[in-house]
């Protein structure tokens, strides 16, 4: 085994081309093994072998910075910089991230799971670079998809004018590679790479800056560009980047050979290199939607698995059928049909379906614009992600108190994706916007319900449900819902457990049926059904949430029994003041004591001890 | 007067050329005198004027919808569409707001406030129109700033690839209309409006696609566009959008007569019209920047004048002096260098400084990759702005305990800018995340000692401070300042009243020389001095804030009172849960009740009786 030798980037330089080429081979094997047993990113990781060999092979980490967008392509990376002994714990509890972490490793440059961030990243390196006097290089991959995240569009158009010394390749795998091999072609790349191309460039803007005195930033560039000697079409000149490419993500030599010339170059270079999702691994090139983010399978046989109903599909049955009932419904997506349960409805609805890529921010504020013109859009999204269009929700929705609706997918904990992906403060920072309503379902019936019931209410209503299964409901069916009335599921005599969503169930664990305890479904986050709050006060409380506790729900009801000048004794169990790294769910919540023993124990702490103990 | 006449759009279509020149200089006049009363947005309003004559007077509106992007030009907007009679309340208290507003006229398509949304607000209003079968049109003006936003581009690159007709009309206010207007340049752009030529375009495309098989997206549409008939080498054309100008957005009959062809295409459309800000008053040609956003002046002999020393000033002056003492502070802000007070640091450390335009997440991340790398990143942002960058705070800054300071202006209710301005959620959306610690000062003293400090504790600090003069601190004076300690100012013998910032004034006040009523400087909100709060739980206590009270610091108060068992009797006074409007800040604070009347009033309310009623 070549990669047994492997323990540094260093080593990779020592060896033959035939090594690396066998290398790349070996990494293939071991990220199908690892992700057969523990799930995560195959097909993008698969498809960035090479180029994550001829980086490391041409650049020096961790001197050099290479910076992976998104993170989760980058399983090469971490098994060739010192953790191969450690790759079969990926995305275990205490085990390696799925994604590149600072903390994991002095080679991971960024912390990261969003998509977007690494062109900002790197600008703010090589400033700091420069500004140091240090000359290591920084380059920053990313995909196609990141790239047209709005965030790396005005990073790029920055990139662009400051003009800083810095490689962006473009990882781009939703090109084919065939139509750009021919001889001419490939001189042409030849000549993109060379220094002396370099040089007429920068000849070429002198003579035109100062003829052409600066007109509108963009366009100057653009024709500037466009005048330049190889006349290349193409917009990233209209940024003011070197663009290079396109060229094959496959082949090894080919890559080492580009970037040693690009090595060279001064000034922002973007290097356009075309791979292929799954690369090397015949089912997930033929699907690579599935195998992006593949449970485990039997890597001899691998096979699609079902992965049980989850709420995800619930949602997304459930808004397929409230199309029918509602003309004017309209769904809207950033890049996440499968994540969040949309395949079913996209065929179904294609006319009013969007897609808009990468960008959150876009996603909300076109939903607003239509619930401006008369749609009842419905904005799916994870939590995690709507934190990256806060703003929109508040200036764009709020203020007008607009009829859109926010799905939020994968709210709480998440599990094996970590600390960048849990979805734990919605509840804080949509509480605090007016107009704002937020709801959290016990069971796939009750999200239909809340689901059609909030297409009538009116204003921005967010509905919140967790990555987790879910039993289905049966279609056509469309329960009642008393908006914002809490459910009490069980009387006590004492005590009160106030849950809602995946939170429920462990309440209603943990009370058993212990006569003193009752459980209630606080399924309305805002407004608080105040009614029966004022009702439960005469109890002792115990809040629950899968959310972070400042802010969050246990917050809201202490804010709501202070005003009403009522004082019982309120215990809050909610996430701890830090942030939770990858492991299973269940572990997660043991930990931050949110789960059935969790309640238990803080029930025996409020003086409900278990009959067993009291006997 | 032409434009007594002019009680809706409507009217604008009997005028003849030369009394709609005329009307446009009314309205400048117009705009003159109002803003010379209320103080607003005359620069980029005065460029405008005939830009939004022409539109009016070639669309039809409010069957049309012209959205404006950030709508603080739209000043003749408001003057054509029914409410000339009510400008003279521009920015006042129960006056028109000064942006466009959904719930203010049917003219106005948006609701906005914030840069780069019309794009993507357009896009769903477009998307909206078809889907219903109407046949309107969707106008978006956006200016050359906010087009950089990364969410405008992300709108772009998908209003590119829907291809629905649309027209974007580029106010392009920085650059020079001198050079293009030769002979050959006019019939070009006299082509490029023509329907022929879309036909033609059209007909290119399709053989285009015919042979060539789809690529990679950007490159693809760049190829394909540079392709076309016309030859434009333009950035716009990759984006899939039919780019037409520059033209002259003084010129009112060229552009109607532009305007005119351009409604018959379809497809979407950008117009890149140059305009000059502060057109036709002459100071405000020659210092735009001064002129963008004055306070009120005289129109006949207008002058600078001096606003105070603010916050905004107090802070630059800090960091100005802070980077002779600190060599690795970098401060950063996304296009506010004026209003965040950063004129003399840019002049005095132009090498530690960075503007990256009206992209906040470029901002935090960009810090975020310096932190990284060595430096001390200061992000100076508005509260209200720092709303576009939340997912980064979390992602990017606190996840791995970055060094980065948010110097956060702006804080609280801020005035006549109104709804979409005021900075009133900060401390519940960064509270809740985990390694944030954040501060608010209660002079500019203090904003010092924190500013010093706050790069020595490292992790994310956020120090707020609002929209107000403050008396100016000595040079070179650092006092120290012991990190998360409240301060007593004042003794009592039955409540305390815990306020910081801006309220501190009024809870002083309040508390007048009453010795039952104490006063805290509450200046860190999170951590909370738990400690100085335990010794308080003994007192009846009352917060105060100029935030939001759902999820804010009474709220913080509540949850760690809660959590040592302590059940003082609490008042918060916080802003309700609904949307302040425009009015000043003390009127504002006064119907919020928290200024000091409220704080007397909420005393009262607690047995706490001033002396006088009490004889
Ligand atoms: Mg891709
Ligand atoms: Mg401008």
């Amino acid at each position: 085994m070549v990669l047994n030798r492997v323990n540094s980037p260093e080593d990779l330089k020592a060896l033959s081309l035939e090594e690396l080429l066998q290398l790349a081979e070996e990494i293939r094997s071991e990220i199908i093994r690892v992700t057969a047993q523990n799930g995560g990113h195959l097909a993008s990781s698969l498809g960035a072998v090479e180029l994550i060999l001829a980086l490391h092979r041409v650049f020096e980490s961790p001197r050099d910075r290479l910076l992976f967008d998104v993170g989760h392509q980058a399983y090469a990376h971490k098994l060739v910089t010192g953790r191969k002994d450690r790759f079969h714990t990926l995305r275990q509890e205490g085990g390696l991230s799925g994604f590149t972490k600072v903390s994991e490793s002095e080679h991971d440059a960024i912390t990261v799971g969003h998509a977007s961030t690494s062109l900002a990243h790197a600008l703010g390196m090589t400033i700091a670079r420069d500004l140091r006097g240090e000359s290591y290089h920084v380059v920053a991959v990313i995909g196609d998809g990141a790239l047209t995240g709005g965030m790396a569009l005005a990073a790029l158009n920055k990139i662009g004018e400051l003009g800083k010394r810095m490689l962006i390749v473009l990882n781009d795998n939703e090109m084919s590679i065939s139509e750009n091999v021919g001889a001419l072609n490939k001189y042409f790349k030849e000549l993109q790479i060379r220094k002396w191309v370099q040089d007429a460039e920068k000849l070429g803007r002198q003579i035109l800056e100062h003829i052409s005195p600066k007109l509108f930033g963009l366009v100057d560039r653009a024709k500037e560009a466009a005048k330049l000697l190889l006349h290349q079409e193409n917009p990233f000149y209209a940024w003011g980047l070197r663009y290079v490419g396109p060229v094959d993500g496959h082949d090894l030599k080919g890559l080492v050979h580009t970037l040693e010339h690009l090595k060279e170059l001064d000034g922002p270079t973007l290097l356009h290199v075309v791979t292929q999702k799954g690369k090397g691994y015949k089912v997930a090139e033929a699907d690579p939607i599935y195998w992006h983010g593949p449970p485990g399978f039997n890597p001899e046989r691998p096979e699609k698995v079902a992965k049980g109903y989850s709420w995800s599909q619930a949602f997304g049955d459930a808004v397929t059928e409230l199309a029918h009932l509602e003309p004017r419904l309209f769904v809207l997506t950033p890049a996440m049909r499968e994540g969040s349960g949309l395949v079913r409805y996209s065929l179904e609805h294609p006319e009013r379906y969007l897609d808009v890529g990468i960008c959150e921010d876009v996603a909300v504020t076109t939903a607003a614009g239509m619930a401006l013109r008369g749609l009842k859009p419905i904005v799916a999204i994870y939590s995690t992600f709507l934190q990256r269009a806060y703003d929109q929700a508040i200036h764009d929705v709020a203020i007008e108190n607009l009829p859109v609706v926010f799905a939020i997918d994968r709210a709480g904990i998440v599990g094996a994706d970590g600390a960048t992906h849990h979805g734990v403060f919605d509840i804080a920072y949509l509480r605090t916007v007016p107009n704002f309503q937020i709801a959290a379902p016990k069971d796939a019936l009750e999200l239909r319900a809340m689901l059609r019931k909030a297409l009538e209410v009116g204003g921005p209503v967010a509905i919140r449900y967790p990555r987790d299964n879910v039993e289905r409901a049966p279609e056509g069916v469309w329960p009642e819902i008393e908006w914002g009335r809490w459910e009490v599921l069980k009387e006590g005599t004492e005590a009160y457990i106030l849950a809602f969503g995946k939170t429920l169930r462990y309440a209603l664990e943990a009370a058993g049926n212990d006569p003193r305890v009752g459980v209630v479904n606080a399924r309305f986050l805002k407004p608080l059904d105040k009614e029966m709050l004022r009702s439960l006060a005469r109890y002792k409380l115990l809040t629950v949430e899968d959310h972070q506790g400042m802010g969050g729900f246990g917050s809201a009801v202490l804010e709501a029994l202070n005003e009403m000048g009522s004082r019982p004794e309120v215990r809050i169990l909610a996430l701890p003041d830090r942030f939770f790294e990858h492991g299973t769910i269940p572990s997660l919540h043991r930990q931050a004591g949110i789960d059935a023993e969790g309640i238990r124990k803080a029930l025996r702490e409020m003086g409900l001890h278990p009959a067993y103990e009291r006997a």
